[in-house]
């Protein structure tokens, strides 16, 4: 944990070796959006700040984090008296990292290069020299990489295509990029590929690994072997520690990499690479018909836990309980799903102000009671890990009393998910090209929100996944503007976020499924299969527009139809309740 | 003039050389939109087609045409009987030519490098070797490049800024980018940096020449000095001719360049070149309050040519006249402006299935009669260039009877215009977040127009000129993708066109402007300043929202307001009539 001493600890080493500044980045060398623990103890030990998407750039009486618009308020709190000053990424008034360290010529300028990217390297080494130094030996406690056994997840009744079809059809993609060997980084493209699955990651069934494809000497997989207790036909596993003497050997052969995602240690032993994204990346974003009806079944199950918890909430609402007793309650109702495994992401169960903190999520220590007699409203963005899916569901419920802005707002909120959940576009579109769909009613407002609409959502893997997203610009980082096509799954999730007041959001899972065809060309629209009834208290129907009013009673009763199978007596009751029709 | 023989000519060459195939190119080295007829000669040599963007493969036994869907149904009609056959860009089903080359392994192929950009010869060069031959002297009868003078525009009344104060920011521009010198090979920011115009090119007032800036030897102008009449204080001149062995002698200095525009042949002599967009094509791009005013009131001389242009037609429908009659009237009327002195294009005048093909211009020789009891519709394209600015509009005249059809696309083509025209954006956007204002209503019925909505439009200069546009993808060869701030102007352009049928399309001008700026970030939006009537007589009032029919009446309000100072008596009443309001 953070002690304001551990910046002087690198401060010393820094100077000892000559550094200007030292830079601690969040991550690990497999560009995991959360690090397993063993990674992320470092930033921790230098940094109190606790979301993600962070750089901490250490100078000799300075010290900066960069971090986006989800997390500035929360930054902001978490950082005082750590003498780390904010820096808010795509916000006027502040350099970028690279325009900073150049700016201030803070060079040399150490990282741990298994930590960053090589284009973030070279972004990091325009004005002058960076050094690989790697300073996580300072981290003391820090935890080990899971021994879990990994497990097997490559039965018919989970993937459209086996493991053995999806090496094909890599190995295909491969040819065609005139690469001879295929070196996968990403977690979650090894765990998608070889139907395999782990427990390293909270809330991530992935393992830490590397994977290596060679037309001539065959698969190759980096892990643990002590962790493996099944046959793995046709794949020769190595220890993981052994990838970067691998490609040393190697190091001549071309070989497909994703440079924006491998680290710039291993890349920087390739010196044959042809760089691209991984086939698997965009194959794993489109799910195929058995993980579509796998996820519309989960989903259903993943409804009903959030019925039982909005039924709880109607009933509870009068008793004081806190944020947390909430998060803990939709936990329990959640594990009684019986394909249900884990979290797909800590649950963010937040009233008020806390909920205006985009990513604000309670602990059993530090939360809000939700106290209907002062907070409007209780954000609950939550998701679950299941054997046949992952969810990502938001619903903002209402509790006290409703002002008017909060109608407002809470209406606009409803009308942005509308608009562009029954969008229809051509084929070539990415999110970019649609995003506006759901934030025009709150631009015409000089309203916005500070983060994407929605991402793609992985299978049984990540709750965050490329390529596909809902942004209307490119954001750093963020892989998010593919072409969409049917079998994606996106959320979407606007929001309204009122500093010291209140937070709004609703989100659904989008799948982009096929329209029709014309003879000018293919189109696409999507498909909500996220079942939970929407909070219908806090809308003004006067700002709804007779297809909205009729859009939400349409999804209302196939809420209903979907769920109603599944939940009997007072829970059924309070369905036909929570999904009736609307009428102005 | 092409003719099948001049076919053999080349394969002859190429069996004599030993090329596997020979790729003709659209182009000057200056990457101009419409070259001068001097290199213009080349394709015409080669090829029937009369369409922009396209090129040309000849192989030994074939001959193939790529071009983009504008020219879809023109290409076909032209190249009858030609032995070319027609690749479709951005088509399924066609491949595109790098593709193709690769794929039927056409090296050594040879082509001209001083009429290609770098990438371009990059991708050609992907599976084997590509030659820079030039064949042009096969082509007989070329026209000479402009001797013409070259004229000065450096007055205060028409620009913002002076020839100096342009310089010196991009002076400072190269210094953020790191390069000692700049070369600047497309003619508009040539003729924008030094506030020049000339005639080489019809209908856009730039002159053949490259710009080299040397932080230690000045600028340096390449242009046939034979053209320049007065003095141009600070500037060196060379022959245009001269510009391979000025870089070749300053071949080491870090130059900026844009690779993407550059000729091969010439950027293959920077051994240090700086990669990027030209500061000024961006500085151009962006109108500033001089350019504003001018343009706005040569926009209103312009609705008068168009307004007389309504009046006539209106007068003289059922006469009869050919599409070239009304191009002739239409060019009569503009040349009454008083700061008129060309068209920005070949005025495009067309009706029924003529006007389904996106680009067919009437000529003197080949042309339809407007018979109203054969077609709909008579759709003007036309543009003119003025001493205060370049003007684009599209309007589409009722001029026989209407089928529901008709009436339908009509309509929805307005409601395209109107939707993407009072649309309110947040600083960040480009035109591809933007487009689908414009199409939506469209993709909801299963239609889409084969071309991008809009471009940017040139400042007494191209009427296509980037960066900015209205595109929902990123489409190769057009740069149109930059984020749109206040001060670009950039048409909007959808239409329907129903092959052998008819062609809709309204086109106006649109310049940005700030909305508001809130403590959620920048917003903007757009003035529609093309002052020109829309006809009314073919809308379905019913399928128009309140909203719409506001905006229509608000903007015949305001053409009338500007224009009705302008005209009186007959053509007065006439305005008062084509700008009435109209309601449900």
């Amino acid at each position: 944990m953070f002690d304001i001493s551990h910046l002087a600890e690198v401060r010393s080493v820094m100077k000892k070796e000559g550094l200007k500044a030292y830079l601690v980045v969040t991550g690990d060398p497999h560009d995991s959006e959360e690090p397993a623990p063993y990674f992320a103890a470092e930033r921790a030990y230098f940094c109190p700040f606790s979301g993600d998407n962070a750089y901490l750039l250490i100078t000799a009486d300075d010290a900066l984090l960069w971090t986006d618009g989800r997390f500035f308020i929360s930054a902001e709190q978490e950082l005082k008296g750590s003498t780390i000053r904010l820096m808010k990424m795509q916000t006027k008034g502040y350099p970028t990292l690279d325009e900073y360290v150049a700016e201030k010529k803070l060079y040399p300028l150490g990282t741990n290069e298994n930590l960053i990217s090589p284009r973030f390297l070279k972004g990091l080494s325009k004005g002058g020299e960076v050094l690989d130094k790697d300073y996580s030996y300072l981290v003391k406690d820090r935890p080990s990489l899971s021994k879990d056994p990994i497990w097997e997840f490559n039965d018919k009744k989970y993937n459209t295509l086996s493991r053995d079809e999806k090496l094909l059809n890599v190995y295909q993609e491969m040819e065609k990029l005139g690469a001879e060997a295929h070196l996968i980084t990403t977690l979650d493209d090894v765990a998608w590929l070889l139907n395999l699955r782990g427990n390293d990651v909270n809330c991530t069934p992935v393992f830490y690994s590397y994977l290596y494809l060679s037309k001539k000497e065959g698969t190759h997989l980096f892990v643990d072997p002590s962790r493996i207790h099944f046959e793995l036909k046709g794949i020769t596993v190595h220890p993981y520690g052994e990838i970067a003497s691998f490609l040393a050997a190697h190091k001549d052969v071309p070989t497909l990499v994703d440079d924006t995602k491998c680290s710039a240690r291993l890349f920087n032993e390739l010196k044959n690479p042809v760089c691209s994204r991984a086939p698997s990346n965009l194959m794993k974003a489109i799910k195929g018909p058995t993980e579509i009806e796998n996820i519309i079944s989960i989903q259903e199950e993943d409804g009903v836990a959030l019925l039982k918890f909005g039924k709880f909430l109607s009933e509870h609402a009068g008793e004081k309980l806190s944020e947390w007793d909430y998060a803990v309650q939709l936990g329990k109702y959640r594990a009684e799903g019986e394909r249900y495994f884990e979290d797909s992401f800590t649950t963010i169960s937040a009233c008020g102000e806390n909920a205006a903190m985009m990513h604000y999520a309670p602990t059993s220590k530090v939360h809000s009671v939700v106290d209907p007699d002062r907070v409007i409203e209780l954000l609950v963005d939550s998701g679950g890990q299941y054997y046949g899916g992952t969810t990502d569901t938001t619903r903002t419920f209402l509790v006290g009393k409703p002002t008017p802005e909060y109608i407002h707002d809470y209406t606009l909120t409803l009308k942005s998910v509308i608009n562009l959940s029954s969008t229809v576009f051509l084929d070539g579109c990415s999110g970019t090209a649609i995003d506006i769909k759901a934030r025009e009613i709150m631009w015409r407002e000089g309203m916005d929100y500070k983060c994407g609409t929605g991402h793609g959502v992985g299978y049984v893997l990540m709750v965050h996944e490329g390529p596909n997203g809902f942004r209307y610009r490119s954001a750093p980082g963020k892989d998010d503007q593919s072409r969409l096509v049917p079998g994606m799954v996106t959320t979407i999730e606007p929001g309204v976020y009122k500093q010291g007041k209140y937070g709004i959001r609703i989100e659904n899972n989008l799948l982009c499924v096929p329209a029709f065809e014309t003879s000018d060309g293919t189109f696409y629209k999507f498909e909500t299969i996220t079942f939970v009834p929407i909070d219908t208290k806090a809308l003004d129907l006067s700002l709804l527009s007779d297809s909205e009013i009729a859009w939400l009673n349409a999804y209302h009763k196939e809420v209903y139809d979907r769920l109603s199978k599944r939940v009997g007596g007072d829970l059924l009751a309070y369905l036909k309740e929570a999904t009736k029709p609307v009428s102005r």
